[in-house]
Order: C-alpha cells, then structure tokens, then sequence
C-alpha cells in the first residue's frame, strides 16, 4: 500500500489566469485506512471551467475551497484497497476526488462516488467526457432547457468545447440546423466535417460576424451559451423573437470579478428566455442520460474527443489552456 | 373644424436625457379629411420609459422614428369628425395616436386604434395606466410570466411607478410577500400604507440593502425588474434557486447605449429564469385582462395614482421626469 499521497493545494486565489503558485504540489503521509473508509488511486481528472470559479473567495453553488486545502476536483478513481462493503478492490468510480494521487472515501461520502460500469468500447476516460458531467450537461440543457424542434436554428459557443460538441451534435438529432462558434480553422473543420455541424465560423477572425449571419439565415431560435461576453452579445443580435438561451456557461468572464453582459435590454425587445443551468439538478437521472448518450455514441450519433495531458502537475497548465481555448473536446489530465 | 395641428417632432436624438430641441414644438395645417378617415382630438398622452428606447438610432421592437417626423406616444383620442363608419363623433379611442393635438385616423390603421367605453367611476385617463398599456404589462408580466404563488416573495423595482404599483397589488391578491424597491420615502410610505405592500425600501438610503435583506428573510422568488444596473444586482443576490426574473425594463440603462448587468453569472450559479417580455405579444387578450383589472380596481383589490402635467409642450420635461423617478403612479401629460 502507498504510505505518501500527492496532491494540489489551494495556496493562493487567481487573480485572471492561474499564476505558479496558485496551486501547489505537496506530499503527505497517507494515514492507514480505517474501518469503513476505502482508498482509490485517481486515474483520470477532469479538466472543467468550473474548477476557476470553485477558486474564487466565494461560495457559489459549492462552498469556497478554505486556502491550504486540497483543490477540488472531479475524476474517475480506481479502488486499490477498501475497508467499506460498498467497495471492492478494482471497482472504479467517478467524483468529486479532489486533485490528488489519492483520495480516502469514507463511508459518509461514498454516495458521492458513483461506480462505473465497464462497457466494451468505452474508455474509461469517456465517464468523465461524453458519458460525464460535460456530456450530460449537453443532454439536459438541450432536452430540458432547450427543447429544440426540427427546423429550429441553434447555435453553440465554445462549440468544440466539452459540452458544446456534444450540444451541437444533439441539436443535430433532433433536427436542427447546428451552427458553432470556435478559436480555430482546425476546431471549426472538425465541427463541420467530423461532427456534422451545419456551420462553423472562427470568432477570430474579423469577419466573424458577418459569417455568423450568413449561416444563420432564418436568424437564431436557441442559443447554447457556454461563453458570453462579446461573443453572447452577437448572437443575441440574431436572435429570433421569443428564443430560448441556455446559459450553460461564461467562461470568457470566469478569470475576471464581474462577468457582464451589455447588450440585456435585447432580452426584452427580443422576449428571450434565459435560463441559467446546471447539471447537478438533474443528478437523479444522471443513469438514464448516460445510457441515452451511451448508445448514440456507440450508433456513430456522437462523436467526441479528448485532449490529454499526463502527470497531476500539470493540472493548472491545463485549467489555462481552457481559458485560451488550446483543447478540443473533453480536456483530461491522466494523474495514473 | 380647427385648421392647424401642434406637433412634437422629433429633430434630434437625445444622448442621455431629453436636451431641449430633441423634441420641437411646431405648428402644421390638418389636411381636409377624406373619405374613410376620422379626426381625432387627443386628450392625453401616456408618457412611458420606453419612448426614450424608441428615440434611439436602431430599429427596436417598433422601426425606428425617421429624424423631423412626429414622435411615436401612446394617448387617448377623441372622435371630432369623422368620415370612416367605424368611428362616430364621440368616441374615445386609445393607440399611437403622436404627440400631437390631433391625429388623423386612416382606414388602414383603424385596427390600431381601440375604443373605449364608458364606465361608471372610471376616468378617461384610467386607459393609460391601470386598464391601459403600464396596468395590462402588470398584469400580463405577473399572470402570465411570473406565475405567482401563494407565500412567494416577490420584489418589484420601480415600484412606485406606473407597471411597479400594479405587479405588486397583483402580487398581494395571489398571496405573496410583496417587497417594493422605490427612491424616495414618501413612495415606500404609499406602497405599504396605501396599497398593502408588505414592505418597501428606498434605494437612495445606503443601507438600502440591507433593508432589503431585512425585508426578505426568505429570499426572493421573483423579480419583476423595471431597473436594471445596481438595483437588479442586489436583488439577484438575493434570489432563490430556481427563481423567476420577469424582465420587464431596465429604466437604469435606457439612457445610456448599453444597459449592462454586471452579475450575470449568477444567473447560472442560482438556475434562474430571466424572461423578457413585451405587452404587445398578449394584445389579443387586453379586453379580458382590462375587465380583470377594472373589476379589481372597482372592489378597491387595486388602487391606482396619477401624477399629470398639461400641455403638449410639457411633454419633453415629463420624460425626463420618469428618469428622475418624479412620478407617483401613472405619469400622464393632459393636451386638450
């Protein structure tokens, strides 16, 4: 049995991106386990804008993380020794792990973890991608908050994103015509050519705009929000009257204090409806999306990919590279 | 039959509040009446938040107001002639009549203009406010977007002026606690001694929010926000999960290009729904919401105020007025 655990510390609060520091690699003893506890070895963290507002000196919808404690974090975990009926050794599970080599779950925590299942074809890593909390956050706010009909125009911010892939994608099932929004030329041949979105169109580029109208031309019915800012402002420029935005996300304001949004006087001429979301409310049904998601990944209905990045040290690295948009699909750090 | 017309034109479009000359006074002949026409005289003018919105450089929900035209207002007309069988001499009509002292009805635009009947102890000027547009938006925003429910608290900006005063009565006659957000103390003593608030607090006292907070132990289930900016800050902070936001106006921003809300996250952090929404998507029911609302105000469930200036001229200042919060209830411009 491993005697020393290494983890991440929550040293300091980001001021914008995270600075050295900010997180920072310890190593301490693991203490024996005791009756009713038992030990995993995290194999796979995932890498999720939320991790930066979980930072910040506030509660939020999870309390604020004391400085000096370990970093919050989901990922997926491998029972290497268990004192608790509820787990065997070899079992592997999902939640919220913390960004360490190791983590002790106690009995009072263990509905926290949820077992996977192993099922041919599907990595391990896709439970914390497709068939985790990104990918269920895409289900739910499309069929809950979105509920998209055919024919409908939805467009998706971050749309090479985690979430905003599978959004894009579920949108397409159900008939709608997908048009994303991306960093690069690359993400947006991927959007259009590998996952069948109707568009895609590089915010980088001046002309972004006017891309964005060309290939919305009956206007926009649902936005899939995952961004804000400048980017939210265009589309609700185009939006339909009476349309929907699910408001996923804002990550181009979760490295600043006020996340704002200019143009909200459009939300009344427009009579949108904004709903903000999020994908804990529907954990109870977690089982159900996931065999839904589960099945179209395996029917070639979705497609997803992972950028990966090995070693728990570079966890802050990779939480930058979401706010610089340097990942396509799912971004994973493999600690084991 | 009078030869000449007075007219608000509209010469230039104001940065800020209303600088004299944006609206100029000038004196026009009334063309003789032809076949299918009808001559109104007008005898009020509602004057409301979002004739400053219409003044504006952009299309909106209405197409913008071309430079030297008359300027777009809502009023109460009387029939002085008429050679259109739909009006007969006498009849009062409410619609877009300008802000003139008399408006030539066409038989094309004869739909826009409704009549008005004649009630027992309710005046001609009651179709401008509590059975006229602001009242209708109160009860359409209440009824149909917030959906109240008995022990809900609900908060109301603006809520000594013309839509505010009426949600909240609205609120109280289904059963919620009613908070009120006004600027001066004697509108916070109106709301809760004479329209049965439960509490009322004055924005422009510095420890306003915290009264709030005081006000709403429970916190807050429903927004109906006519501010915006800093007052729709602090109340957000308050809301409950799952909270609805009837966004009705943001008067705060109206006078600056780009109303702004600087805590939108928290739309997400606390699973809100924010619904814009206009009046004019429900005017196929305005008989039957009016009849509603006379029927409360006559029983005293409803009570309604006025503040009225007179004359056409007066028309610019009174809009000016509403954005210094210079009404009580209703403001209302008398030109004949």
């Amino acid at each position: 049995m491993p005697t020393t655990n290494r983890q991440l510390l929550l040293q300091a609060r980001p001021a914008g991106l995270l600075a050295p520091g900010d997180l920072q690699l310890t190593e301490s003893p693991l203490p024996e386990l005791q009756q009713g506890q038992a030990l995993a070895r995290v194999k796979f963290l995932s890498i999720d804008p939320t991790m930066r507002v979980w930072m910040a000196d506030r509660d939020n919808y999870l309390p604020k993380i004391p400085l000096g404690n370990v970093m919050r974090g989901f990922g997926l975990a491998e029972i290497a020794e268990s004192k608790n009926p509820d787990f065997k050794k070899g079992d592997k599970v999902i939640g919220l792990v913390g960004l360490q080599e190791y983590v002790i779950i106690t009995g009072n925590e263990s509905r926290s973890f949820q077992k996977v299942p192993a099922i041919p074809f599907i990595s391990d890593s896709a439970f914390l991608g497709v068939l985790g909390i990104t990918g269920l956050t895409a289900y739910f706010g499309m069929t809950e908050i979105a509920k998209p009909e055919k024919g409908e125009t939805l467009v998706v911010s971050a749309a090479a994103g985690a979430t905003g892939s599978i959004a894009g994608q579920i949108g397409k099932i159900h008939g709608c015509r997908v048009v994303g929004i991306a960093g690069t030329d690359d993400k947006c041949k991927w959007l259009t050519e590998d996952l069948g979105f109707d568009a895609a169109t590089n915010y980088k580029h001046p002309d972004w705009k006017e891309k964005l109208a060309a290939a919305t031309p009956q206007g926009i019915d649902i936005d899939f929000e995952n961004v804000g800012g400048e980017i939210m402002h265009a589309v609700l420029d185009r939006m339909n009257l009476h349309g929907r935005v699910v408001l996923c996300g804002l990550i181009s304001g979760y490295t600043s204090e006020n996340p704002a949004l200019e143009n909200f006087a459009t939300i009344i001429v427009k009579r949108l409806r904004v709903q903000g979301f999020l994908v804990i409310d529907f954990s109870a049904r977690f089982m159900d999306a996931a065999t839904q998601l589960g099945k179209w990944k395996m029917f070639g209905k979705i497609k997803d990919r992972e950028t990966m990045l090995e070693g728990l040290e570079k966890v802050p690295e990779a939480i930058n590279m979401l706010f610089a948009g340097a990942n396509t699909g799912k971004l994973i750090v493999k600690v084991a």
